[in-house]
């Protein structure tokens, strides 16, 4: 590759001779790694135009350079970056001086710490990686995919992928959403009624800021999805953590000036508690006598591989005061980003309102590649194949708990892709998932999923969505064997 | 297209037989629009165990469905929606209930309003689009990009393509802006010193977020981009608008106690104003006497077609204070969103934090699409065909304007896709477009670009990067006629 002329700059404060400059230039570029062995330098009388000096002043830097073993020159070709250059491994540059402004007093708002944990970057080498939300590509359909991505790039889809859509989306995405993916929720919903969402964590940030501020109140499960938590901690309003019982959030615990009800009651999140329909119907009812608004993470439902699925509470809303979250993330792949947001629509225009401030809308090549991917059939039988793995993974699994007199805490009554598992009282969950680090086997301590005043250590998730069948038994072993020394200690 | 069985729910609270309850799902949705003419029910064993009702029920049900000609039987093939259905045209359900629930309360902050104005959405319908910032289909280089997307695609891939990433960003992508595309601006800068954003408009409103509150002060240039004041806004802090002169934001007009100052040095927004070097030193030294943070938004620097571009403001910061926006929406297309950060490390681990809680990261597979697409040279050598292009239109949009004897208000030293026009004093420049949007001519008035208390209606932008050159004269002819309407009258 050829270095671009116009990287090449006189600083305006440089001193020593115009030649030593040039020369200074170029080894700077080699030392510190941005100038690779074997590319070539701009010609001498390119870089002496560029620059404004005499092409000899160049040529003199050059051949200096060579003598110095940080260039060689190939006759006519020009001058390369020699192959015996002190480049280093990796871009490297010398800061030029220190940060001398004091950041600590510029920064006005702090969004670092927060609850949310984290993995090794390299989890995809380890042998047993039990861990949670996270695509298989094994059971993803490449090909199909491909195709509806190729489709989506091609000439007639170009405004949908080029065009600044100001604050919409791509209609096709929206009708099927609205057409065939709620109703299977048992929920009707006008396209003025969705929005789609950078993935579901999107969607519970944009439904946070529009309904939370410091004077409000909001209610949220315990334990609970700790990004949702730290979400609404950062909102500045008052947040109250509700125990959950065995059938989910209990609503005589959502205290009467609540503003927000945060919930998964189809699939609660970590414990994978369902909600029973009578519970449901409290909970509603709960929410209309405090005049409250109820938010439902309706996450990973499509994994029902054990029966099939309760339609969502949004199903029951008659009063239009449950917002729906929904999201491609689990069901396609994380990285893909992507999700949406059902409610009445005065809450709709606000949260397309912040989120085109925020971002102005997801990328249109993927709304689209995703649209064309599920009307075509491929999403749903994907679902299939990937609900009869995580079938197989699941007996694999059970069996393995049983063998190793493991406790399960919350099982899924419909399926999932995760147990929610306990250990002995005195066990710190977070010191056996390091011991179990060096013999390769991943786990999630629970402890970050529960309030910070109510801490409870001896939780943890088990997920089964990245670990192959045969590899559950022995990593299920593994983590017993661990578990087992620490409840001795 | 088969309906699928999961979207069939019998209402919890419904009245009547069963078999009518039947009817009614199919009838409604039918009616409603979300079956279509011609797609196959579910037999009616599938139906019946799924509901869990008899078989006979579901026949009765479907036969009556078809004494309606709602659906037709074809024998063994089953029922299918019948081609003389009533099928609206569009996706239309009836709403069960009104919203009870009064939104006006729930909704905690207001996100709606603001100046940034609305475009008519099938603008590309038009004859003479002079717009801003869209994508022109025929100067984008489809063919790599498609390869570039099909290799980011691949098995190899997936983990960039597939994976939640956290917080991280692809690390192919960051390395080549640290190497290629920031020396081209004389910035130096290490990959944690760098953050991919959703587009520059999210970069700006991270940034905005993280450096100001309620307590803190800012100052930005007026007239500016209308949807950054709009950011600036709603972060509560204090507002400085500071009218710029010919050389850009003037230093000695930005107050003491200044926090953070927004700049678009090297082609203010909108008046394409190009900062020179010695007024950029007196802002980096007044930012230093006052200690503020100077926020770069460094947009379309690769349109430089009259001559190469002055470095960026960040290459002169010795101090660590000066925070740099990039972003390829421009150049590529805007339904991208992708641009970066680049800033002390201090700041970038905050602007990181607030990324991952509000939608964790940019999506994988296109980090990765563009990092193919730069690092192969395409994107080089797209920049170089647009520039060309841009200039012949540039050439035609001048000439188009002395022939009319309309007035440049500001015209990009080096180039860029629009001109800052000046009509007459009186002249309300909103009138004039509203009066050629029915000749098929739109073009951008320049009132919200002004800060609202200095609000001035005869200024316009006439963006050239979505109209061919051979419709230049003419457009602009049709602009001068009406414009001297409304200046006689």
């Amino acid at each position: 590759m050829a270095i671009a002329l116009d990287t090449f700059f006189l600083k305006p404060d440089a001193t020593g001779s115009l030649q030593a400059q040039v020369q200074e230039l170029v080894a700077e570029g080699i030392l510190s790694g941005r100038f690779k062995q074997g590319e070539k330098l701009p010609s001498s009388r390119k870089l002496a135009q560029h620059l404004g000096v005499s092409r000899i002043t160049v040529t003199l830097a050059f051949t200096e350079l060579v003598a110095n073993d940080y260039l060689s020159s190939r006759g006519r070709s020009g001058y390369f970056v020699s192959d015996s250059a002190p480049v280093p491994p990796a871009y490297t540059p010398r800061p030029t001086r220190g940060p001398v402004k004091d950041w600590g007093q510029a920064i006005a708002r702090d969004f670092t710490g927060g609850d949310t944990p984290r993995r090794p970057q390299n989890w995809r080498e380890y042998q047993y990686t039990f861990i949670y939300g996270q695509a298989d590509p094994s059971l993803f359909d490449h090909t199909n995919w491909r195709q509806c991505a190729l489709r989506a790039l091609g000439a007639r889809d170009f405004a949908a992928l080029a065009n600044d859509q100001y604050d919409n989306d791509d209609p096709l995405l929206v009708e099927y959403i609205a057409r065939h993916s709620l109703p299977r929720r048992g929920v009707i919903a006008r396209p003025e009624e969705i929005l789609i969402t950078m993935g579901a964590q999107n969607a519970l940030w944009l439904t946070a800021q529009v309904l939370l501020s410091s004077g409000r109140k909001a209610t949220v499960e315990d334990p609970t999805y700790y990004t949702l938590r730290d979400q609404l901690m950062r909102t500045g309003c008052d947040l109250n953590m509700v125990p959950i019982d065995q059938d989910g959030l209990p609503p005589d615990r959502i205290s009467a000036n609540t503003d927000v009800i945060f919930v998964t009651p189809s699939h609660h999140s970590p414990t994978t508690v369902n909600m029973p329909h009578g519970r449901r119907q409290a909970l509603l009812e709960r929410a209309e006598q405090i005049d409250a608004v109820v938010v439902e993470d309706d996450y990973e439902f499509e994994m029902s591989f054990l029966r099939a699925p309760a339609p969502a509470l949004k199903s029951l809303d008659s009063e239009g005061r449950v917002i729906y979250v929904g999201s491609f993330s689990k069901s396609l792949f994380p990285g893909l980003r992507l999700g949406y947001l059902v409610g009445p629509e005065p809450f709709i225009r606000q949260a397309r309102a912040l989120r085109a401030s925020v971002l102005r809308h997801p990328p249109g090549h993927i709304q689209r590649t995703v649209a064309y991917f599920l009307s075509l059939g491929h999403y749903d039988a994907q679902i299939r194949r990937i609900a009869q793995v995580l079938h197989d993974r699941r007996t694999e699994l059970d069996a393995a708990i049983a063998t190793n007199g493991l406790t399960i805490a919350g099982g899924g009554l419909y399926g999932g892709s995760a147990l929610w598992m306990q250990a002995p009282e005195q066990v710190d969950m977070a010191q056996v998932a390091a011991d179990l680090l060096p013999k390769s086997v991943l786990i999630e301590p629970g402890a970050p999923f529960f309030a910070p005043e109510n801490r409870r250590h001896n939780f943890y998730r088990i997920g089964y969505s990245s670990i192959e069948s045969n590899r559950i038994g022995p990593g299920m072993a593994l983590l017993a064997e661990v578990l087992n020394q620490r409840a001795q200690q």
